[in-house]
């Protein structure tokens, strides 16, 4: 098994769900993890998990990040440059040899889009050359932006976070709003808004925060923003916006950029992260009141101490769906997670998706989710979103902190010769 | 009673030491709240406390933020404008003018020195004029920075959180360093480096985050700090910062205005909070690696779901003791905590100080608390952080987030005539 793409809260609980699920099986006689993703593979960095203790596999159902390692290799062959076309085909070739070298006949990988087309293409090959593997993806990302799947595990975490992070926020903007006060709250989220839109959960009156949720599928209009700020100001004498990091212009350019403070990085990249602070300055300047900006970064993804319940419940079960799958003969296939029923009454359960028609696809945040303003999501998504944050689970402390496991990764053996993949 | 300056995880159980204490003095026939802190007792604009629910008073005790509305205005006596030295006492005699109006002879004033200040201006005015009053301070602020306390309320429950998000954020870096990642992490303080300093709770091993710790006392040297950077990338292939928003260069100027991307906000005022954005840029110009950055901005210091228990119910005990200080006829003196004992035979007491001696005075982090290179905190430093951090509250939940309390604020009748404070 292997991890790829950005770590979430509950990533580590699908691979549990794997590990604990795959030692139940006969025909699995070892299991592995990828030390990084693919790149452990390529690199033949395997991780023996039979040499972990049973306490540390238990530690993963709380523990952030991704244990195994990540990366953000991809398998680019749909690059339009020959040369990376022939990378990928050589890379895929590469993991067939080292699983080859090691008798591996299943491969479980759990990420977004880009790792379910890496285990498509592993897989093609593999019956190609007619070598018995068996392939299932299992979903992860905070983005919540895989299609065919109710909702992707790490996706009721990140939300249950920020939801309380913005709870908590806006009684401060409460307390001090013997002045008008503006704060904002900048969220990861490139393209969809499935995270920005999460904080509404927040809002339990019309008072509480947040008032105001720029979404990266809203083109961002300045005077009809500006507006909706004095509004909110007129009525509680507070506005608190929650800032999608991908929101754009009505040119589809990302705001960030068109504000030109954080236009480029040290490497000429276009940074993102920098939305907050372009709309502090909008603000600062048309509505004259103070603003204070958050930005949350990696910590949002990561933050354990506020796992949902439901959201560890499905990743485990998710990770376990795929074993099974497996050892049933299933492959090329990403397992999905399915609900029946709604409310407290809430039901899930698992299907399956072509792992091709995962890796091209990306689901956006439907607009008749949204209000006709387009500042907040409406009923039918607190609907959707709210059962995904319910419960909390308790994590052991020390010294007053979080416990969290630490695999100790004894590698296995090489049987292959060097590759150096990066 | 009233609350002052930025709110905190646990003013409010200060709040709810107070009220709850009071009731059992005969002597103290009503509990008010000044609505916003000073501005609610210069306005008249009082809460009657007996009015709330016994369910809201115990509510407060993980309540974040200031339930009674906090605020910013100062009696600037100490200024060189003879119009504010006038305004500072028209706004004094203006609340000995409120308090008699309603017989009020306690007033207990949760807050920094700023409050200190006019709780003791109050008093001595009181005193001049022969009005029986007795003014106690409850200390509180997420800074650390009160003199003659052994630590001020707040300060546990801020280095608890940001302790939990920094050692989340930096498995989420260990995770992805399959290519060399910086993390950068702004949090508060202006002059003091306790907020910063407390983060170092979060490593356990030398490979744990956070690596280096840019603290205010400590002037920021370029070439000092990218040899640590590009040191620690070697051992551990990634590098974990936490920045102190104070943070200034050997000239004494702030280093985010120095890099001049923040230097101004709207009004003109030099805008803290583009202290890890200023360091990013030096990171990713010097050491070529790809480097994140977040900033908790007021989130960090509203974080009541990741309360200290031990802070928590210090904070109570400042406010119960300082109604029966009062009672027993104290005036003009803060609460201070105390401690006794070390590890986990650690029992923290009160005394007092005179609130005319806080108010003058800040409490810096002592030089021989960090280590050599200013890099870090030392074992002294955690000898008496530690403590604080210890035990977890448990919050009740609703839909998935914590219920928080809210009061409702019924206002006793006006006596005086408008008085219009800002």
């Amino acid at each position: 098994m292997a991890q790829s793409g950005g770590p979430t809260a509950v990533i580590n609980a699908s691979i549990a769900g794997v590990i604990e699920e795959a030692y139940k099986h006969e025909q699995i006689e070892e299991v592995y993890g990828a030390q990084n993703g693919i790149l452990g593979v390529l690199n033949e960095q395997i991780i023996d998990l039979s040499e972990e203790k049973n306490s540390t596999i238990k530690g993963l159902l709380y523990t952030p990040a991704a244990a195994l390692g990540s990366c953000r290799h991809k398998l680019s062959f749909g690059s339009k440059d020959p040369a990376k076309v022939a990378e990928a085909q050589r890379d895929c070739e590469r993991i067939l040899e080292v699983f080859k070298a090691h008798n591996i006949r299943y491969f479980f990988y759990a990420g977004g889009n880009d790792s379910m087309d890496t285990a498509d293409k592993v897989s093609k090959l593999a019956q190609q050359q007619g070598y018995d593997l068996r392939v299932v993806g299992v979903p992860k990302t905070v983005d919540n932006d895989l299609p065919f799947t109710d909702h992707c595990p790490g996706y009721g975490s990140v939300i249950k976070y920020l939801s309380t992070a913005v709870m908590e926020a806006s009684r401060d903007t409460e307390a001090m709003c013997s002045q008008p006060t503006c704060s904002l709250i900048e969220v990861m989220g490139r393209h969809a808004g499935w995270i920005a839109a999460g904080t509404v959960l927040a809002k339990r009156t019309d008072e509480d925060g947040p008032h105001i949720i720029l979404l990266p599928e809203v083109p961002f209009t300045q005077e009809t923003f500006i507006a909706e700020v004095k509004e909110t100001i007129a009525k509680y004498g507070r506005c608190v916006i929650v800032v999608g990091e991908g929101l754009c212009g009505p040119d589809g350019k990302l705001i960030s950029f068109m504000a030109g403070k954080f236009s480029k990085d040290a490497f000429g990249h276009t940074q993102l992260g920098g939305a907050a602070e372009s709309i502090r300055g909008i603000v600062e300047e048309e509505v004259h009141v103070k603003c204070r900006t958050a930005k949350l970064g990696v910590i949002q993804r990561a933050a354990a101490h506020c796992t949902s319940k439901t959201d560890r419940d499905n990743a485990y079960m998710s990770g376990a769906r795929a074993v099974q799958l497996a050892v049933e003969g299933k492959t090329d296939v990403m397992v999905i997670l399915t609900r029946e029923g709604s409310g407290e009454n809430i039901k899930y359960g698992t299907g399956t998706a072509g792992l091709s028609d995962v890796a091209n696809n990306e689901k956006m945040l439907p607009r008749d989710w949204i209000n006709e303003a387009g500042t907040l999501p409406n009923e039918k998504f607190i609907e959707y979103a709210q059962p995904l944050i319910l419960g909390e689970i308790s994590i052991p402390h020390e010294g007053g902190l979080p416990k969290y496991a630490r695999l100790e990764k004894h590698l296995i053996e090489k049987k292959c010769p060097e590759y150096g993949a990066k």
